[in-house]
């Protein structure tokens, strides 16, 4: 009889998560609930909103319980079901855990997959899943951006910013992007078609901003944030009038105890008139179906492509998601359970 | 013969503007130039954007010339005229500087006004100018506020944020102001119809945050934001979904030299999915006319009151325009000269 592991969080972290923060724990396999299914998970996406979710904060999602499974979507097949919709070995696509077995109640957040329609199961947690509608509705929705307008990618070489980029470059935009090392930004010019590379590392804020200067010297009309501070501190130094900033994360503020950075040229809003703005993704459940479908059509045209850097084994949770804050990934992030 | 006293910008601040960053140095009176005119200024107005004029760095207006006279905005009348529009003894408004006699070249912003329709020719710089303007433009325009909805105003007891608040209830908002002091709050109920009225001073970011929860249990809908850092942040903490902030001035950031506070919580933008918008009363400059009418109109019912703070001497200019900033005005800091 198999066992089912979690990968349990223990303690809060206060700033950097811990490895014993967590504990891998092993129990049996929950019994199915009456109307729902035990999925079996084999792939897990590990995502920066994850670490916001294991503080005890208001936020949009009810915080983690302490000693229960770290919460994440997941892929993986009906292992037995009470539900008639979903039936054993059934490939499915939901809200659930670090965990080898999930329990789905009825109505719970979890939708069937065609696995056979695309090269690897993985691809919605990737291009199809968060990653690419993120990208998708964040830039097209959020931004609206024009043709001839110049975009600032930050966190360019992760998941989301890769593909921000690409699209962007679609609508006929000007992008430029930063990120963190010469190997990322080499692969922005020559993997994801970005115009312009910056790297961040070992520069001040102003130094930063020179060099978005230089590479937008009318500004930059949008920028897609998902880094925050000196970052974004930079690109707000460089707004076109009337620019929009789009918020869809600010990595570099998770772990930060008590130490945060903040934005301080938020007088750039002012000067510029300028607007800033929270996405999330959530908001857009009712349209994934068409937004996937578009991004799965520019994949399948070479006009996108989509990185994925998959670490293997519940074992190895806490070294795999600490790769999003090391900046080690590249590509979406996704554990193999 | 009379001389012009000029308050000039000598040094450009490092943090808190110095005495000895300015001086005031005597001249004569300026030869009037081919077809523009004298100003001999009465009036001027102090404000808190003038301290970002005097930095070196990028904004909306060029930095204040080293050895130059500060810039204001005043109200004067004509004191020797070469432009058939602008006769001697003309009252006007505009664009000048703190000293007693400005140059005004052919197509400066400088209006005439009718000072002989109004009590005071100070109402120019307060209600029916910029701060009447600002407070009118920015909460309709900028926040398009709905009856019930709630405001919050940081800054209360200034300038603007007292007739932010005063417009809000007309407009049938819940509003919620945060002052300096036990006086000043007295006065955002007592003076300005203000609902809850909440004292910052002396308390954490979380403590005011909790302040701000306690008086509007269901988020704040709008806020209008005068004075950044951990008063922002607080607000950050309160957003109902999707509310809407308008970021019209961060004044406790203005005089901080390195050590910018920052805005931490913009995590919050993302969860509620929020707005942020910087916002300038120059870009209203077509509609004066129409708003300065209905602020004046409700100022003549007694709908608004507006409160003047009028210093005198133009070699008081310096402690003057600190009033600002140690929160000593009540009302419209003007200084006559």
């Amino acid at each position: 009889m198999p066992k089912n592991r979690q990968f349990r969080l223990v303690r809060r972290p206060h700033g950097d998560p811990q490895l014993d923060d967590f504990a891998l724990v092993e129990s049996q396999i929950p019994a199915v609930p009456v109307g729902g299914f035990i999925v079996r998970n084999h792939f897990a996406s590990l995502d920066p909103a994850q670490r916001g979710w294991m503080d005890d904060a208001p936020s949009y999602m009810p915080p983690i319980p302490l000693d229960s499974a770290v919460t994440a979507t997941t892929v993986g097949r009906v292992y037995a079901s009470a539900n008639a919709d979903f039936s054993e070995g059934d490939w499915v696509l939901g809200l659930n855990a670090l965990e080898d077995y999930s329990v789905v109640h009825p109505g719970g957040f979890t939708s069937k997959i065609d696995v056979a329609a695309v090269p690897s199961p993985t691809l919605f947690l990737s291009g199809m899943g968060a990653v690419g509608l993120t990208a998708y509705f964040g830039l097209l929705d959020g931004l609206k951006p024009a043709a001839g307008e110049t975009l600032l990618v930050s966190g360019a070489a992760g998941a989301v910013g890769s593909v921000v980029g690409q699209i962007g470059k679609i609508k006929g935009c000007r992008v430029i992007g930063i990120a963190g090392g010469a190997d990322k930004c080499k692969r922005l010019i020559n993997d994801y078609g970005f115009d312009v590379a910056i790297d961040y590392r070992g520069k001040s804020m102003r130094q930063l901003a020179d060099e978005i200067a230089a590479a937008a010297p009318n500004g930059v009309d949008m920028i897609f944030e998902n880094v925050g501070g000196d970052v974004l501190d930079a690109g707000l130094m460089n707004l076109a009038m009337r620019a929009r900033i789009l918020l869809c994360g600010l990595i570099s503020e998770y772990n930060s105890a008590d130490g945060k950075h903040g934005a301080r040229n938020l007088w750039a809003l002012i000067v510029k008139r300028a607007t800033m703005q929270g996405f999330l993704i959530m908001d857009y459940v009712p349209q994934f179906g068409a937004g996937g479908m578009q991004v799965a059509q520019w994949m399948g045209e070479g006009k996108i492509r989509v990185d994925e850097d998959v670490q293997f084994g519940l074992e190895n949770a806490y070294p795999a998601f600490m790769r999003l804050f090391s900046g080690a990934n590249t590509g979406k992030l996704i554990l193999k359970i």
